[in-house]
């Protein structure tokens, strides 16, 4: 796997905020303020209770110190790790309520996005024999895009665009409106400057080899069959990078990677990933 | 099911702005803005390609609404109702380029929820013939909980507390430094206003008999098999609620109800909920 | 006194900043900066120039470090002590610009707070034979509620419900719409979870007994005088906490606590209570 | 009465959506959920329950806006007016639940700044045989100071600087570190541009004289009693503005003002002014 | 010139209701309020007191839209159309006050984009004789960039990368650390996924060469003398696309320009564009 | 120069994280991830590529701050010095990603600033050998005002009113509808308390005469030709504050300034001031 992109502290920082306004209320902790003194310490680890790749190390970090910089975090594993079941993935010692009080919101990023980051091991899994990449799609729950990406590639994924923004993606609906797929990447390419790759959504070989005319730089070939994907790469022949979308799933992944497509996209890694079952134990009080 | 709670509408307008923020980043739909004219118009359907519980409509309907006011969205069906494939949700007209836009962020958020709904529907179903509810936890997507509790009730179910300020629950760690179960409902009552519920967590009949000599209001009863919930819950006899909690699965709830808990919380119906598959379908351009 | 609240660091931090941008506005604090050398520190003592009870302290402390991380401060006293006037509550030492910059924000939370402080206290103290609580409303001022109703604990008060999310209460216009006193509480008992009280407020005996009949958590006597009061207390006999509210003063309040309430609410104590006069004197300048 | 400032539309939305924000929480209005259907609809007046000054009524009107579009608001009062115990300042009508759950926040602001506005008034009342005018500080709550300084406007009386930015005021702790009054002003003159007012606190009328001989623009005599404030007026011969400051109460305001100063100015008004009593009475329900 | 980008509504109030609040402060438009009276109304048009490229226009509409719905905003003209000095741009009317609030919030926008339009629009003429393009840098003034990017847009020019994160651009630093260009891009091309660019830096022929054998998408030639230029632009052959850079003037752009290069970018008509004189004239009061 | 003013750290803080976030975006600096490893270490300096007068060092050095604690940033030089071609104005050393992740907007704050500084010095310079004070506008970058403010008086000169709250500016339009000259100017004495300045702009000396029957605090001479100029001089004569405005240049400051006029106030200053060239160059690598 290659380098894990570096998610910048300022995001981390304002979405644990958030989640800790979220869960701590206009009246914070009651439980803990009415039955753990002031002056109650702990330690506790974080656990696996399943098997899985860890995600979102800086925002379980986070948590704690944003509740209590008198809380310690220490990483024993690191973003991108492989978990298995009663493996530690952190220890925390400080003062008992903040450990408690940062607990939740912590194990809420931390489950998420490691769920994010098996779901996309899974599907890598089942490619390594090809050259086959899995990528991520816009399909991420709302506020957490940034989180969820990163995720994916430390499950040893890949970025599709982060935004609407950042490049250009001609769907069929862009394509029935500007007069056909030609008419739509000559467009695209008179729009955009030259640092915005132009994909281009098809659905039959016969509109791909119209679309390869005007060169565009990937070609999304979108619900086709195993066949159909094979015969659109060799169609394509190393003029266009080929990404295969559309109901993709642990059962059919190599086989569509098997066709020799270079991106294989998927929205059900970030979507609808189950949460990796990771919990805080604490060991120690004082 | 009774009636829904009502989301405040500037929960909604500000999740849905936060949303659209990060999905049009600095430059916008660079993709609309290239290939379609400003002027062309569309109507496209919102349509059910599997079934479920459709929940988060309003947000949906906000999308379009804060990307652009003239857009027209018109609810065919209701939070709550019941979608089998092929059913249509809404329909929206309006600008295309802003029907476009739109169109993932309404849909991230409808897809969720709608499967929160769903996931909480099915566990409904399972228990169906017993007097047991599904409620939910604190184990929710950050910066979603308001959403996902209230898509809990779009799907039958029922809500536990919202945060840790609006309800004491007194868990294992709570009781280990308070020094005993009494104790810690003991300071916890002595802490807690008249509004206020008490709720502790007991894993074994010897500590819930201890429990309820100081009259907890809720008692949960923590990865319990269900002979030993049957007996808790003849154990409690009234007088306080009893929570079931702990790998409830669509396999095993059925048997937890019939144990005759009064409630059983689920963190997979939030935290691991597969998307409800919609899409949006242009049918008409101009 | 119990155990105080927690008041969760983010929101302290939150508040401050606010209310330093509001008084530093655009440029700062230009009489410092026009007369006061880069150089200069101070030394400084926040005072009591009256006696009452003190409030806010984590609010003081954060508007010096806010300005500046080189002032320190130093609690003499903790929140829920009472000052004598006189008393020394903190000392602060450090830049002398900072110093002054930051006094004002934190005389207004401490004055302010420590002002509901002692307005609970003295009703509290009028109370104190009888086992009365007295507690606080939603009647606080925008933007403080949390403050406030800290500074009620501090006071020796209790905390009623944080806002219209937490915990039902049935006010005269839900029950006319309702269709009746029992009807409006039967709806929210078939609306509400197992960890939201239900209280309802009733302004007679008949209407109170009928209340009764469907069992709410809480009964609110509203604008009852202490005869009624007394009655009430005696009808209920132990199956709903008791809550005597409507215009309670420091002259009445003994009255209507002796008639045997659980719970005396006042709006006077968060929307009225005079401020507490605390001073910053410096002491020493260098 | 001059007419009144124009409180930006901008302002006055955002203090109202943080307030219902407050009050609304996670999950909104619960008890007007459970308890009234979505069709039901209501009308209600905002009644005067004692005599005072109405300040505060575009916030009011936000509040039902902000929840819901849908609510009517019709003031039949204005800010500024004088009102006596049973007039009515304001209907409303529209959706039942959508009256009921920004009823709170409109109340909590119209009764705070019509507090304000009547202290004022009070205050007003007592030198109006006098040239002297009543001005506030920047003892404000935190988060309202715009809010309390246009409340003191309704009430007859006048703003100080709104912060520490806008003018300067050289108070004992300056004149100390910058080597006494003249020194003071003078580095307050080198400092300040031309669109900045100069004011000095002086407790003294030795200081006072001093003062003099470097004009500042604003005298503020502290703690002066009626006879030397007649001294300093004297001495001051229309050279500076003056302003009488110091533990001012509506039993001595009027001696301060018979002394002939320019300017009295009170914190009381913001810090420690009773809430008027406000209420809202629904008349109507369908 | 190809289409407009599409600025999104929500920058667009975000950033005007910023500007809003920095201008109007906390006490609002204090002279507006003191001599106009709130019925009065006027008309004003937005006139060019010089020649240049319009851009902006819906941030100066939004600026009177956010302080006053009641004002009415019609464009005359649209961004992108060239002014000649005496044109008029937009028209304006409503209530007087409201008018003279929203003008210089309206104007900084309007003056400021549109002096990058016509510095934009400057350079772009100086080459119209070549096929090369104008683009701009990171170098924007903190808080404008989208805004900036579109006035480029609007002048003709073209848009670099908008962030650090939607392009990877190698520049000397990366390369020395990376331990040499190749080595760089080659690192690059292994981090990044199928979306997103990658430009490198060079600054001599033997550095060009020897990035070429990677093949970057696109090459920066920093800081060379036209002859340099057009050897690297021969030596490219186009195998990447070319970016002149370094020092761009008007008087030099054309030399740049008529080596052959794709683009040329500029910081200067993002950092140092002068304002173009727009102002507000009122021409009706009633 | 006299003593520079205080920029809030808060302001400071708050402006850096929202051009970082701008130029970060949802991905970071991919760049760095890609091509410089986590322990790379880096020092650079910030060094003056023209000259001019440096302005901003705060908000450079919490650029590094904010992206990483772990970056050190020593200042050579401060705000106000003047700097030759060549001279370093700070160096800073830590992580190499971070450093060159933090670099662009350290920049894009000190290069515009330190241009605004620069500019107003060289009005300055112009204007040494009179009283004259050069002054600046609202006429500034929305979101920067506090900053170019700032940097004026960095540069020497001197700030106007910083929005429309914090003083009275009779324009033309108000004085239109508000009946004449001297009704304008009473209608504002009238509307301000003792802390407002009230200036007047005036176009004719017929107009100047009959405003200053009024005694307002400043008159703006708007665009008067220096003859004009020095007869309005000499009938103030020294009843009120004299600014000059109106297309103030380099090449006509002189000749306003010696009319002995008192202020000077240019929008040039702030709305068009050309970047000052700053570059940052690492020096060493590890």
């Amino acid at each position: 796997m290659t380098d894990l992109p570096v998610l910048p502290a300022l995001l981390v920082t304002e979405a644990v905020r958030a989640a800790l306004r979220e869960d701590l209320g206009r009246a914070g902790d009651i439980t803990s303020a009415a039955t753990i003194p002031p002056e109650a310490t702990a330690e506790a680890v974080f656990g696996a209770r399943d098997s899985g790749v860890l995600a979102g190390m800086a925002l379980a970090e986070a948590a704690f110190r944003e509740v209590d910089h008198g809380v310690v975090f220490t990483a024993v594993r690191k973003d991108g790790d492989r978990l298995e079941r009663g493996d530690v993935a952190a220890r925390v010692s400080g003062p008992a309520r903040s450990v408690l009080s940062a607990e939740r919101v912590a194990l809420n990023f931390l489950c998420h996005l490691s769920g994010v980051a098996t779901a996309t091991a899974a599907l890598v899994g089942r490619v390594a024999h090809t050259g086959a990449r899995i990528c991520d799609t816009r399909k991420t729950l709302p506020g957490l895009r940034s989180f969820e990406k990163y995720a994916v590639r430390c499950g040893g994924g890949w970025n599709h665009r982060y935004g609407l923004d950042d490049a250009i993606l001609i769907k069929d609906n862009h394509i029935a409106v500007a007069g056909g797929v030609v008419a739509a990447i000559e467009r695209a390419r008179a729009h955009a400057g030259h640092m915005v790759r132009i994909e281009v959504e098809v659905d039959s070989l016969a509109m791909l080899e119209e679309a390869l005319t005007v060169r565009p730089d990937v070609v999304m070939l979108d619900n086709m069959a195993p066949d159909a994907l094979r015969q659109a790469v060799a169609l394509v022949d190393g003029r266009a990078v080929t990404e295969a979308s559309g109901r993709i799933t642990l059962a059919t992944v190599a086989a569509v990677a098997e066709t020799g497509v270079d991106y294989i996209s998927s929205g059900w890694i970030t979507h609808s990933a189950p949460s990796l079952d990771l919990g805080l134990d604490v060991t120690t009080r004082a």
